[in-house]
Order: C-alpha cells, then sequence, then structure tokens
C-alpha cells in the first residue's frame, strides 16, 4: 500500500496510526500542503477531493481517513479498530465524528487561510476562533469519556476514536489551546502516546517533517 | 424508537431519510436550535454533544447522523445503505464525508452565530463565506460521482452517501448557492427525490416545520 500524506495534517496522521496499530507496510508519499501539491495535477489524477490523505491498495484510491480505517478494519481485521457489537461501534464512531465532523473542519489549513486572506481577520481573531473549536468541541468528547470511561475511549484497546482524538491533540497543543476541562481526554490520550503505534507516527517523526 | 431532531437539521434530515428506506417507524421529538433547546438541561441528559440528532432505540441513545445510519444498517440490514464490498463501502463512507466533513461543518448554525455574533462579519461576508464552502465542497463530489457514474451516489441504490447529498443540496437551494457546475449532484439530487423516502421527510414535511 500506498499513502499519500503530509506529516502535520492530522487526518493523515489519523491513518498512520491506524496502519501502525495493524502492523501493515507502506509507502509514505509526501503531499506539501503549504506549498500547495495537493492541488497540482500529479496529486489531482490521484485524488478528486484535493486532500490528504489518500491511501493507494493496488489500483484503488481510497479518500477519507474515516473511510480508509474502516477500510483496512475491513480488509485487515485483526488488531480490530472497531468494537463487535453494534451499540458500541455506533459509539466509537460517534466519538471520532465529534472530532472529524465537528471540530478538525473549522481548523483546518484552507479554512484558516480563508478566515485571513478573503475575511481579512486578524491573526488574533484567527486564534481565538481556532481555540473556541478545540476547547468546546473537546468537551463534548469529554462528556462522552466520562460517561463510560475505559483505558482508551472505547475500553481497554484502541479504536478509530483514538485515532481520530490524538491528532486533534497534538493541533489543540500546536496551538496553545486550553486542555485543563478535559481530563479523561487527557487520560486517553497519554495512554496512547504510550503506544509505538501512536507516537512513532506522530508529525514530528514523518520523514517529511520539517 | 425516538429521534430527537429538528426540521432544517441537515444531519437530521439524513437520519430521516434512513429511517424512511428502511420502513422503520419511530417517535419524531422536536428540539427546537433556534430557541437553543439543544442545550436545555432536558435535551442534554439525552444527548452529550447537545447537537441534534440522537436516535433513542431502547435504553440506548446514539449521536451523530452517520454513526446512527450505520447502527441502523447494522441492526436492520435491509435495504442496505452500505454496499456489500469493501471498495464500495469506502468509496459512499468517503463521499458522505467529503459532504459531512467538508461542507457541513462549516456552515451550520452555531458557525454562521459565531461569524457573526463573534467576529461581527457582514450578512454579506457569511453569505459568502457559506457559498464559498457549498460551491466548492460539491465540486469535490461532482468529481467522485463523475468518476464512477450510476443512478444514485453509488450504483443504482440509495445508500449512505446520497442520505448525506441531499440534506445539503436543501441547505445549498436555501442559501442560493450555484449548483449549475455540478451537474452529476444534481441529476442524483433528482434520482433521489423520486423516492418517497427522500420527499415525505424533507424540511417542509415535517410536524415542526414552521
Amino acid at each position: 500500500m500506498k499513502l499519500y500524506n503530509y506529516f502535520r495534517s492530522s487526518a493523515s496522521y489519523r491513518v498512520r496510526i491506524a496502519l501502525a496499530l495493524k502492523g501493515l507496510d507502506y509507502d509514505y508519499l509526501p503531499v506539501h500542503l503549504v506549498k500547495g501539491e495537493q492541488s497540482a495535477a500529479a496529486y489531482a489524477s490521484v485524488s478528486t477531493s484535493h486532500l490528504v490523505p489518500t491511501l493507494l491498495d493496488g489500483d484503488a484510491a481510497i479518500s477519507q481517513s474515516m473511510a480508509i480505517i474502516e477500510y483496512l478494519d475491513e480488509t485487515h481485521p485483526q488488531p480490530a479498530l472497531l468494537p463487535a457489537d453494534a451499540l458500541g461501534r455506533a459509539r466509537v464512531r460517534a466519538i471520532a465524528q465529534d472530532i472529524a465532523c465537528e471540530i478538525h473542519p473549522l481548523n483546518n489549513l484552507r479554512v484558516l487561510r480563508y478566515l485571513t486572506h478573503d475575511l481579512k481577520l486578524s491573526e488574533d481573531d484567527k486564534n481565538r476562533w481556532y481555540r473556541h473549536w478545540v476547547e468546546s468541541g473537546l468537551e463534548a468528547v469529554e462528556r462522552q469519556l466520562a460517561a463510560q470511561p475505559g483505558r482508551f475511549c472505547h475500553g481497554d484497546a484502541p479504536t478509530l476514536a483514538d485515532c481520530c482524538l490524538v491528532p486533534q491533540i497534538f493541533n489543540a497543543q500546536r496551538f496553545d489551546c486550553r486542555t485543563s476541562h478535559v481530563p479523561n481526554v487527557m487520560r486517553v490520550f497519554e495512554a496512547c502516546m504510550a503506544l509505538d503505534a501512536f507516537s512513532q507516527t506522530q508529525p514530528s517523526a514523518c520523514p517529511d517533517a520539517a
């Protein structure tokens, strides 16, 4: 398999974690977002969305990080990244989506650029926007985790939800967001970072890290 | 089952479509977003995220529209809302996420309020923001559909992807977004709207519609 991705893209990091948890080898193909390589012709022929990550499995190109992780879980079932029961699976997907649909889309690079370039917001306003959505969004995740605490987001093994949580905390820390109000989130973050699959795939460990 | 939802919430509409496609009965429990009922104590005891929709199945509360639809598909498999093959499932989830992670989060009510109330953007700038993300986001969906055209988003039966596409087009039309540049998207939208499951659950047909 081949993974088009970018060291600092949190959607890319989610997939790197999943591949590592499953012990799957892949070629790391960097796409430099700040240089705009995701919109260049070479990558547009691979990715209809012009977004990272894209997983190539043979001739098939798969986009969207959560869809990629579910695909990996279906094609390489062990270790499972979703629980066996329908309610558990729903809870894991909901936590992942609390992050991937409610927090991250508001704070990715192209949105921040639109705020400052097109809407002429100041750096201060942009940073206030960033922190608002991270800090309030993590509160919702905190309530989910507090309602049914486990070592990880769901029970005693990492799942799709943890693949989404850890990269979001990296983003939070990079932008100096408050995390003291989400103790369960941070406890799970620490449990994840004790595992090689999370620590060895982090942005600073990537081949394209500056 | 019971569905906490709001007529104009596109995430709610996604789940109404899925329930209708599967022929499942449910109690419709309105949560008035404009009045702030999603943050009131009565609903907070049901929903940790303070978002609609929430599906109650017996004692279990399930949040996040895509997680709810996958849960419905696992617990009531016919008619299937995801293809049988892993690559097809990945494609359907990716199209759904191209909408639910890339377009809709930027345009929901609380985000628009933050733009105007907190960042003091004008109505014109807010509308420009709205249209920018809808029109550019639909281009990515258009490229997905054009690459592998079918009667619906994926093949000849509606899936999770169609449950997400139709409500997004309702939002696009409500805010006068351009759709002439996405002919495959609009062709699929029309095919969906010819089905009762899509037309009879649309916002204007809901019990809480103004």
